[in-house]
C-alpha cells in the first residue's frame, strides 16, 4: 500500500506503467485492465441472454458495482499522470473509458433502460486495448509487419473483388429477378449474394433456381474458388519474404544467432537483414 | 471555361486526356467518368427496390436526365476526338457507350418499362472500364500480372475440374436420384451440387440424404479441400517468382533503389531483373 | 475414302493414330472421340430432365443411333488393329467400350428401361479418358506431376482428418446426440456434419443447437480453418520446388532457353534441372 | 505359441514391442491394437443406429464379448512389462486404458444403459493411440514437425481471430438484436454466427436480414476471406523452410542422397541441413 502511495507521487513512472508495455510492471497493469474488460464482456454476455441473467442478478449487480468502480479509478489515474491533461481526455481512447464509466452512474438518472444498453456497448470498444499487447509479442510481430506489408495490395484486391461483386451481382438479378416468388428481390441484394457466394460462405438463404442463374452461379464459384488464392499468394510471398530477410525463426543467415524481429541488422555480427 | 474550348480545337490532347490515362488531366477525366458510372450505379441500385425508389423519386429524375447528358456529351467528345471515327463508333466500348444514352430517349418513344430496363443494364457494363485504371497502380499490375501468367494453368486446371464435377455429378444422381422426393432430379442439377459442394459454398439448397450419397459427398469435401489447394499454389508460386524476379517490394536485389515493375532491367544499374 | 483403306491396311499406323496421342493424326483422332464422348454426355443430361426429354424426343433418338453407329466402328476399330487382341478387349478400357455400344441394341431384346439406365451411365465413365489428354498439355503435366509428388503427404494427411473427423463426430454425438429432436442422430451421420463443417462446406442440414455443442463447433470451425493451410502448404511447396527445378515459366536457369517440361536435364546446355 | 512364452519372460523386449514401434515387431503389435480400436469404433457406430444394431445384435455381442478380452489381456500385458507399474496405471493412457475394459464387466453388476455409454466413449479416446504412428510415416513427421513449428504463430493468430470475432458479434447483435424473431438472440449466438461466417462456413442457421446488417456480414466475410490466407501464408512458409533444410524430397542438397527427415546434419556428407 505504502508502495502505491510512493507511486503515486512519481507521475513520470506511474505515466510509464499505465501507458506503456514494456516492463514487468507495465505488463502486470495491463492485464489487470484487460482481465476487467474480459470480465465487463461475460457481464454483457449473460446480461443478452434474459434466461440467464435472471438467475445470476445478485451477481451481476455486484460485478457492476465493482466494474464500475475499478474503470472510474483507472479513468482518473490516466487523467492523473498524463502530462498534457486535456492531450487524454480529448483523445479517441480517453473518451471510450469515460463512456466505460457511465452506464451505471446514468441509471441513477434515467430510468430508460435502452441507452443504458447502447452506452454499456461503448465498453465494449475498450477490447480494441487488447490488440495492443500483440505489438509486444514476437510472432504477434511478424503477424501484424505481415499484414501491414501486403496491405497495399490487399486493397487493391479488395476493390477489384468490389468492382466483380457489383458486376455479377446486376447480372443475377437480370436473370433470376423476374422469377415469381425470386428471392433475388433488388441489386443490393443480389450483390449481398455475390459476396455470400464468392466467398464460398453460401448460407442458402438466396439460390438461383433458373438453369441460366445456376449455370451464372457455378461460374461466379470456380471463380471464386481462384480468386481465393490471390490474397493467399500475396500472404504467403510476403511472408516467405519477410522470413528469409529476417532469417529463418528469427535467426541471422550469418551468424545463426537469434535477432530482433525488428532489427533491420544483425545485433551479433551486423549481417544486412 | 475557355481552357475548354481551346482543348476542344486541339484533337490529339483531347483524345490523349480521354483514351489515355498516364497524366494528371487525363486521370482527372477518367475519375469523373468513373464517378458518374458509380452514380448511375447507384441510381440502377435504387431503382430496383421499389419501396425506396417511390420516396427519391425526383431526385432519381433529376439524376437520369444529368446522367444521360453527361454520357451523351462524353460519347459525341470521344467520336470528336477520334482520328478514324468509325473504329471507335463499332468498337466493343462504342456500342457500350451509345446503349449508356439510349434509356432516356427511348423512353419518349416507347412507353413500356421493360425493355427500359435491359437497355439501362448496357449501362452498368461500362463498370468494366474501371478495370482499365487497374494498370496504373503499381500493386494492381502485379495482381493483373500474376493473374496472367497463371492464366494458362488456371484454365487447364479449370477443365480438370469440369471433367471431375461431371462425373461425380453424374455418380451422384445415379445414387440419390432414385429416392423419393429427391433434390437431385437430373444430371445438371446433380453436376450444380457437385460444384457448390467442392467449392466449399454449401448452400444446402440440394443435400444427400442416403448412407452411401453422404459417403460419397464427405470424399468430394475431402477432395476439394485439396483442390482448392492447386491454384493457391499456381498463384502463391507465380506471386513469388514475381516479387523475386522484380526484387521485395519492387527493390533492386542488386542496387535495392525502386524499380518499375514492368522494367526487365534495373534503371540505376542494369540488372537483368 | 480411299486413304481411309490404305490406313486399314497398316496395323500398326492404325494403331498409333487410336490409341496413341502425340502427333497431328492421332490428336485429330483422339478429338473426334472426345466431341462423341461430349455429346454422349450432352444426351444423358437431357434425358434425365423428362419435361426437355420429351420435346427433344426425335432429335435424341436418331443421336441415341448415330453414337452407337460410332461407339460401335470405334470398337471393332480398336479390336482390328490390337495386336494381342484378347489384352485390349479384357482390359479396363476394352470393357467400358464394349459396355458404351450396348443400351440401344439391349432395348430391342430387354423392354425395361431401368436397366438400360444403368448401362448407358457406363457410357459416362468413358470420360475419363479425356483425362489422358491433360498429360500432353505443357500446364497439365506440371499439375498432375504436383499433385503425383504430393500424393504421398496428401494421403498422410487424409488419415490424419479421417481420425480427426471421427473424434470430433463421436463428440458431437456424446454432447448433441440426447437433445429431443436432434439432427446427430447416429455416430456416422455426426462425423459427416464434422466432415461438412471441417471443409467449410457448411450446408445447414444438420447444426448444433446447445451452447457446449456450438462451442465445440466454433473450435472445430476455427481448426478447420488452419488445417486447410496443410494441404495448400503441401501443394505451393511442391510447386515451387518444381517451377525452380524446371525453371521459371519453364526456361532453363543457367541458359533461359525453353526446356521441356519432363526433362532432368536441359537440352541446350546439359545444365542439371 | 512358446515363441510367445520365451517373450513374456523377457520383460524388456515385451516392453519395447508393447510400448515402442521402431521394428518389424513392435509395429505388427501397434497395427493388432489399431486393427482392434478401429473394430471398436465401428461397433460403437452401428450400436448408436437402433434400426441397425437390431439386425447385427448377436454379432455385436460377440465382439464386445471378444474387444473386451483383447483390451483386458493388452492392459494387463502393459502392466506386466512396465518397469515402473504404478507409473503406467496412473498415467493418461494408463487410465484410458483401463476405462477402455470396463463396459462389459460393469454391465454385469449395473442395469443401467446411459452409464454405459458414457464408459464406452472412454474407449474411442483410445484412438488418438494412432496418432502416435504418425511419427514414424516420414511424410507424417513432416507435417507434424511443421504443424508444430508453426504452433506459436498459429496460437498468436487463434488469438487475434478470437477478439476480432467477439468485436464482430457484439456489433451484429446490436445491429440484428432488436429486430423481431431476430436469430441474434443474444451476444454469445452473435458470437457463434461471426465464426460461422468468417471461416466461411455458412451453415444459413442465423442469416442478416436488415440492410445494415448484411453490409456488416458482407465486409465480415470479405475479411475472413483475406484470413484465411494468414495460417495458410504461415505454413506455407514453414513448409518451404522445412523443405529447403532438409533438402528437396529429404535429399542432401550436397550430395543428392536420402537424409533422415529428423537429422541436423547430412549422414552422407556431413553437410549441415
Amino acid at each position: 500500500m505504502k508502495k502505491f502511495w510512493t507511486l503515486l507521487k512519481d507521475k513520470p513512472r506511474l505515466w510509464h506503467i499505465i501507458f506503456e508495455s514494456d516492463d514487468r510492471e507495465s505488463k502486470a497493469f495491463d492485464l489487470t485492465v484487460m482481465i476487467a474488460i474480459v470480465i465487463s464482456l461475460v457481464v454483457a454476455f449473460v446480461e443478452s441472454m434474459p434466461s440467464v441473467a435472471g438467475l445470476y442478478k445478485d451477481i451481476l449487480t455486484v460485478l457492476e458495482y465493482a466494474l464500475t468502480f475499478f474503470f472510474t479509478v483507472e479513468y482518473l489515474l490516466r487523467i492523473y499522470c498524463s502530462p498534457v491533461k486535456r492531450e487524454y481526455v480529448m483523445s479517441f481512447f480517453g473518451i471510450i473509458d469515460l463512456l466505460a464509466t457511465l452506464p451505471l452512474y446514468l441509471s441513477f438518472l434515467l430510468p430508460s433502460t435502452k441507452y443504458m444498453f447502447i452506452l454499456r456497448a461503448f465498453r465494449l470498444i475498450r477490447i480494441f486495448r487488447v490488440l495492443k499487447l500483440f505489438a509486444f509479442i514476437n510472432e504477434g510481430y511478424l503477424l501484424l509487419e505481415s499484414i501491414k506489408r501486403s496491405m497495399n495490395k490487399i486493397l487493391v484486391y479488395f476493390l477489384f473483388v468490389i468492382v466483380l461483386v457489383t458486376i455479377i451481382g446486376t447480372l443475377m438479378y437480370m436473370l433470376e429477378g423476374q422469377q415469381p416468388d425470386t428471392q433475388f428481390t433488388d441489386i443490393p441484394t443480389s450483390i449481398y449474394w455475390a459476396i455470400v457466394t464468392m466467398t464460398t460462405v453460401g448460407y442458402g438463404d438466396i439460390t438461383p433456381v433458373t438453369v441460366v442463374g445456376r449455370l451464372l452461379s457455378a461460374l461466379v464459384m470456380i471463380l471464386g474458388y481462384t480468386i481465393i488464392a490471390v490474397p493467399t499468394g500475396i500472404v504467403s510471398a510476403t511472408m516467405i519474404n519477410e522470413t528469409k530477410r529476417k532469417g529463418v525463426n528469427g535467426r541471422c543467415p550469418r551468424c545463426n544467432q537469434k535477432t530482433d524481429l525488428n532489427a533491420n541488422y544483425c545485433k551479433h555480427c551486423g549481417e544486412r537483414l
